[in-house]
């Protein structure tokens, strides 16, 4: 039986999920691909680090780029993280000749295009079903089970730190912070949060998806991309009285200007499907031509759940042979041609608005006269009486308008002298699934 | 460029589909694969049949068994459904090493054994994405996606008949009978719509889940099967009164005897993300011990939806070209052992328990005698007061209890004096995502 033999760069998380899962699971998998899998070297930042899981310690060295460069390996699975040093090996990787499984979304959404040319001249596989969802399969439904579509829409919750903030935030009425300290208290968050609060992860990864899903290059800063550190617990609670919930979505569709691409903060209607993914769960809506909508759920982080996207792309390999061209069409078609992604202001919506304001005659009629100027038409309101005189919220939801209309509105209600502190703009998205 | 060509059986809903899409999409297809396919014949039963799809006159053949035969053909996809024509078809195709492409869950679910024997002997593909959730590339994640995990457990809706059925029912009140009318002139069942609302779609499907997320020869038989006629509307509010929603699911588990596999109506907690899969969408969670859950969810049946799976085999097809030898692996593992599937009087189930019975005092106290008696504990229990002597309602939930000792229990309380008609027993399954 033939013997595929791997090089783990990062022996973290999701690094030594795979080496217990390819050691749990080597006999099936022999069975199953009719090749074994051999973990030849680690690259580890420290060799005298205490790790849970015990591995032979001839196997670690701290010199990733003597692991790209061994003749002896076959595929190198790249899971350090980051864009520089892994830039450098995963570009050296497949310049050897190597085929290359990476969970580093960062990387091809910075780099894609380089790394991606790269993989189709040398002829090389690149896999990364682990870069977006976790253990979900979406990639390989992009890639094949959805092939005879073309897809004209992508709805995603692919950051489950924002998920389960927001989840708390919703279900036990937590501010954003008391919410945020609990996500870190339970490992969902990092001591640095930013990459993931900032919807910067859900950015990247949505570069990946729009990829695959329309292709073409894409750049990843074209991408609009807003956080959930301003939705306040107020904002979560009027949107549950209009029938929604605020979730953190990735959203890709065929517009009239190009390909609108964004990552925010969303109302959607309570009975949505994704409204319903609770938690630190990720859940990916396609709309293709010919099977209308179908969702992906599942965990999109962890060890384990991480390491079955990456053990799954080694299979594919090992089933279509090491020796053996790899099947680029995918790819290729996604960096032939560059994706014309539509600017944010040239986008029509539905908002939620919500103002703070001095509770006085005539401030609804203010604000709804500026709206009115703009072409922008109301579709709910609520205003909550306090007294004469103190600062009260008010919330509108608007019908749909092009987004440049609503800011300069916005710009001119927040001079407004009754109008105290910044307003709040979120986007609404309608409809179910079709 | 090569021209893969195939012969079609069947040209009605999902073969008319295959036809339109292989011709939308042939561009982007031969990009894909490098191929282009040709449909040369197309098996129908009636020439002179007014259709939809317009097809040139040459291509349409009464004789189904001359396209199987003709040597010309790569590939055959069948779709013509029912087990004696198809099987002497798929038999005959596979025997003069064609590949085989298939919807057809009766078939596989029944006949499995012989089939996917004979394409490991004759070493042809047999693809049958379409054959149990319509376009939502479940069989590939089980193939492919999720092939690093050992499957624990398998909840889902494959049946969108019974599922519409379900939620009209509980969203509009409508009783079972209406609710099968409306089905009906949706377009949603049948005429004869027995296969779909007694269960054995879902028993045909589950059949073919279980042998690949559990791998081995499961005998249909062997497959508990309920269906939906037996829920009554009342059924439905006294489950939304204690926070559940019936949906019928099929189920396929380890257990301590065997492989657990049953097609049931089932109480499932509101907040559960299956019990938000409504109309005649289908879902299946799957429960992996590295993934753990993932969720697919989409349109279970329809003309284009089932097209997008057949052609995704095709094209799986294609891109490992059709000279080469099949990947059987798993397929071979499928067939390899029998499966022991546990005989359903041993699970254990929680249950929801409907009796009819005469308003008198001490009723309750007799029932849950008899309950107890077979070491049965009651949760929850609400009873409908009308006007003494009258015949009520009475709704008991219970803790985990042996399905044999419920049965032998309903069978005594049945004759109790003060229980007027059949009583109802729904189980209930808890838990959500992991």
């Amino acid at each position: 039986m033939q013997t595929i033999k791997i090089g783990l760069l990062g022996f973290g998380q999701i690094g030594s999920g795979c080496y217990t899962l390819l050691k749990m699971r080597s006999r099936d998998l022999a069975q199953q691909c009719g090749v074994r899998f051999q973990v030849k070297k680690i690259a580890v930042r420290n060799l005298r680090k205490k790790r849970q899981v015990k591995v032979p310690a001839g196997l670690l060295t701290t010199d990733a780029m003597s692991i790209v460069r061994d003749p002896d390996i076959d595929i190198v699975v790249e899971l350090i993280g980051g864009v520089t040093d892994a830039r450098k090996l995963v570009r050296e990787a497949l310049l050897r000749g190597k085929h290359v499984v990476t969970a580093n979304k960062a990387l091809l959404a910075e780099h894609g295009d380089e790394i991606f040319e790269l993989a189709c001249r040398r002829k090389s596989w690149l896999l990364f079903e682990a870069s977006v969802g976790g253990g979900i399969p979406v990639i390989k439904a992009l890639r094949e089970g959805l092939v005879a579509n073309r897809i004209d829409s992508i709805h995603s919750i692919i950051n489950g730190t924002s998920n389960y903030i927001l989840t708390r935030m919703s279900e036990d009425h937590m501010d954003f912070s008391e919410a945020l300290k609990l996500a870190q208290a339970k490992g969902y968050a990092e001591a640095d949060p930013r990459l993931d609060i900032e919807g910067i992860d859900a950015q990247h990864k949505l570069a990946i998806l729009v990829r695959f899903a329309f292709g073409g290059r894409v750049k990843f800063k074209d991408i609009h991309c807003e956080g959930i550190a301003t939705i306040r617990k107020e904002d979560i609670e009027f949107a549950e009285e209009f029938g929604y919930r605020i979730k953190l979505l990735a959203i890709a569709k065929r517009g009239h200007t190009g390909i609108e691409a964004r990552v925010q903060p969303t109302l959607l209607p309570k009975e949505h499907i994704l409204a319903n993914v609770n938690g630190a769960f990720n859940a990916v809506l396609l709309r293709g031509d010919a099977v209308g909508d179908v969702l992906l759920y599942g965990r999109g982080a962890g060890s384990l759940p991480t390491a079955s996207a990456v053990v799954s792309d080694l299979v594919d390999i090992a089933k279509r042979g090491t020796d053996r061209f790899a099947d680029l069409t995918l790819v290729m078609r996604a960096i032939r041609s560059e994706l014309r992604v539509a600017s944010i202001s040239t986008i029509l919506s539905r908002y939620y608005l919500r103002f703070h304001i001095t509770d006085q005659p005539g401030v609804l009629s203010k604000i709804s006269h500026v709206l009115g100027k703009y072409g922008i038409s109301i579709s709910d309101c609520v205003q909550k009486i306090r007294s004469q005189g103190s600062v009260v919220p008010l919330i509108l939801l608007t019908h749909e308008a092009p987004e440049r209309s609503v800011r300069e509105a916005i710009g001119v209600i927040d001079r407004l002298r009754v109008v105290r502190g910044p307003s709040q703009v979120i986007r609404i998205e309608s409809g179910s699934p079709q």
